[in-house]
């Protein structure tokens, strides 16, 4: 087996930082908004989020589609985000908001406003020592439970097979349940599939998408 | 793709029905025993079964590996049935007996004494109408129940995609919790690891081999 991993986050970008800045697309201290982010969009509908967007192919292409739904694309690597405003700044979609965030935070950031969570290609933190810095780990999963408004759920996907299947293990135990699960994405041609740049590359090298939607009362 | 089908069951083997009928290894009416499998063992010790051990290459050899657990392989098909007990003829392992029986009705063979179910490579019953018979579905669940001692245990190992998205859904739905689970079950070099003759065949073609371990109180 060859071993290619993408080092995608690491390249830095000169005057990201000053753009990312600079841009009235991007919220930088999320905080401030806790409790009305509705009030942000024209219009009021549910909010979906996507925790680590990286460059934002996914949630752009999904806010185009989705004129019903408001988006909030979140991303705390400046030189990533800055990808996802270069396409933001080109659409001026209503519907999208970008916002610079760690995810470790993201409870004070929102309060009981959010409808479905999307969580794509999250870093897999290999190592057990670092297991509760997964995105899909106990410790997160508590976190989210204040920001979802009423039904929580999380759609997943990921190429690491080891961390989708802690991922099974964490949200079961936790009390989600799994609404549907492909082991297999490319095989069952899902009617509606927006892809990641990290997917494309991943899935053109021959390897299984993983993907799921888990929700909780 | 590929597509390899195995068809092993439907070989018939002159003189099968003959030799199963005659061997004193193989329980025809296992309705008769209900309540008091463990008396048939020399020793007393928890009860593991394999439904639909094709010929049994697995709980032999899970049969050699563990004397400290009585097992109870379960098969349908005289055809396949004889191959398992050309082995035990030869092997005589005092924790082992086989059984010929359809799974439709173990609930009425067992009666709280099992202690954990193995299901390898089960027929997957591809036709959404032929759910029902797949044996992990929230039919067999129910059967299941009542054949257990106390915690209810199943292991499942399959190469079949679709039947182990079906599992995961229907077991976690039915209220079992997936305690391990690996999407590629050769790529983690499990300490133990036992092999059927259907998966031999199947890994030598590149499949992943998907397997979980699910209990309940």
């Amino acid at each position: 087996m060859v071993l290619v991993i993408f080092v995608m986050r690491l390249k830095k970008i000169p005057g990201a930082l000053e753009r990312v800045e600079a841009s009235s697309y991007v919220i930088k201290d999320g905080k401030k908004h806790v409790g009305h982010y509705q009030s942000l969009f024209p219009k009021k509908q549910p909010i979906h989020i996507e925790i680590g967007m990286g460059k934002g192919k996914f949630i752009v292409e999904m806010a185009e589609r989705h004129p019903e739904i408001n988006y909030i694309g979140i991303e705390k690597y400046d030189s990533v985000l800055m990808r996802a405003l270069e396409k933001q700044e080109e659409k001026q979609l209503p519907n999208l908001i970008l916002m610079r965030q760690d995810a470790g935070e993201i409870d004070e950031v929102f309060d009981h406003e959010i409808d479905r969570i999307y969580l794509n290609f999250s870093d897999p933190w290999p190592k057990k020592r670092h297991a509760k810095r997964r995105l899909s780990s106990p410790d997160f999963l508590k976190e989210y439970d204040s920001i979802f408004r009423e039904k929580k759920e999380i759609i997943m996907k990921t190429d690491n097979r080891k961390l989708f299947e802690y991922s099974i293990l964490s949200m079961t135990e936790y009390g989600y349940h799994i609404r549907e699960i492909s082991l297999d994405l490319y095989q069952d041609q899902k009617e509606e599939h927006v892809q990641t740049e990290y997917e494309i590359k991943f899935h053109n090298l021959g390897y299984p998408i993983y993907w799921m939607c888990v929700d909780k009362d």
